[in-house]
């Protein structure tokens, strides 16, 4: 039987953006797991219920609940090893993983935040708009409003990444791994919602970008989304 | 023959207090090897035409002549392959690499650049001076000098350190590995130089720092420096 993943969906159940959700969608896919998703939305806490929390992604696999995307990373290398999403390397990839969620998502939210709130559901613009106007100290549309001046500082973000992939061809080394799907599935965030241009073309984050994107015959592509 | 490490020094030339050079001594002392230091300024250039660059640290063994600290890890754990520094996760120890290069060292330099000026030996204090201020666009007292303040923004790049360091003991996991290596010697350059407190006491950073610099028989705590 397909395991079932609980993935955040637009007013267009086809509109899956969630970077976290991306990221165990790219780990499936490297796993050559089937799955079958299930779209939910922000304001179905209660579906995620028998999960014991209320975010998604969550993996159902037979009497197997799990949650939290790491996690479930975790429980993909550990009962599906091969092939390996982190060839040895999980404790590194780890750091990654914090510093997508503690530096990347933030600034790239920035860029993007009314283009979230305009794909999502009427219920859900509402928790939506509230939520992350608290957070930000702003309107949605203020905060958006700086992108023009605000993708240089996220573009200066980069940097790291710019820098490794300078020196070889994927985050994971020679191979892409579960270091690449995570910051793909921040760069997916965006393309599934939004017409901004995140990258100039000649910046080597636009080509492995590029790359990654096509894996597993064109995974992220094939979803809803603009041209990134 | 044991092998040299020349490594920057400052007026005294045991105050030893380079980033770069850390890594390697760490390194070094990882892997149980010996070597012999050469202390070098920064305007001893000339000193290392041999090597056919001019940064350190520059590793020699024999006729290997080995400069970068990255090259120089990744030849050790070629030739000396245990205990390994990198355990399989060279390619996303790279991306830290590049962070702390990137982003660290930078915001790290505002708190200190002074302090470094001012444990160089005269000559070396005037190519500081100049290459520094034309760097940072202010005098190396303006910079440091907002270091009161600056502080809170350090501390806060310092966040997916802290949120990899709540999931597990050490940047490499279970023991230390070259990620660690890398960090510590960006937090022991300050403590060589500077008694400035870079981190508050409660955080879980100042707790890896602590078992960091007590590695290898406390060879972060023997080098002259301050209490950090």
């Amino acid at each position: 039987m397909a395991m079932t993943l609980y993935e955040l969906a637009g007013a267009d159940p086809a509109q899956r953006f969630s970077p976290y959700c991306w990221r165990t969608r790219f780990a499936l896919a490297h796993k050559g797991l089937e799955v079958e998703a299930a779209p939910w939305r922000f304001t179905e806490g209660h579906r995620l219920a028998f999960s014991g929390q209320a975010l998604v992604p969550v993996l159902v696999d037979g009497d197997t609940v799990l949650s939290d995307s790491w996690a479930i990373a975790e429980w993909l290398e550990a009962h599906h090893p091969q092939p390996s999403l982190f060839r040895g390397a999980a404790a590194t990839t780890r750091f990654i993983n914090a510093w997508a969620d503690a530096v990347l998502h933030p600034a790239l939210a920035r860029l993007i935040l009314l283009d979230v709130h305009d794909c999502l559901a009427p219920a859900d613009q509402a928790y939506f708009r509230t939520s992350r106007e608290a957070r930000f100290g702003q309107t949605l549309e203020a905060v958006q409003a700086g992108r023009d001046q605000d993708v240089h500082a996220f573009r200066k973000i980069l940097q790291p990444l710019r820098m490794t992939l300078a020196a070889q061809p994927w985050l994971g080394g020679e191979a892409p791994g579960y270091a690449d799907y995570i910051v793909l599935g921040s760069l997916q965030w965006a393309r599934c919602v939004s017409e901004f241009r995140l990258l100039a073309k000649d910046d080597p984050v636009f080509g492995w970008r590029t790359r990654g994107f096509a894996l597993f015959g064109g995974l992220a592509m094939a979803a809803k989304g603009y041209e990134p």
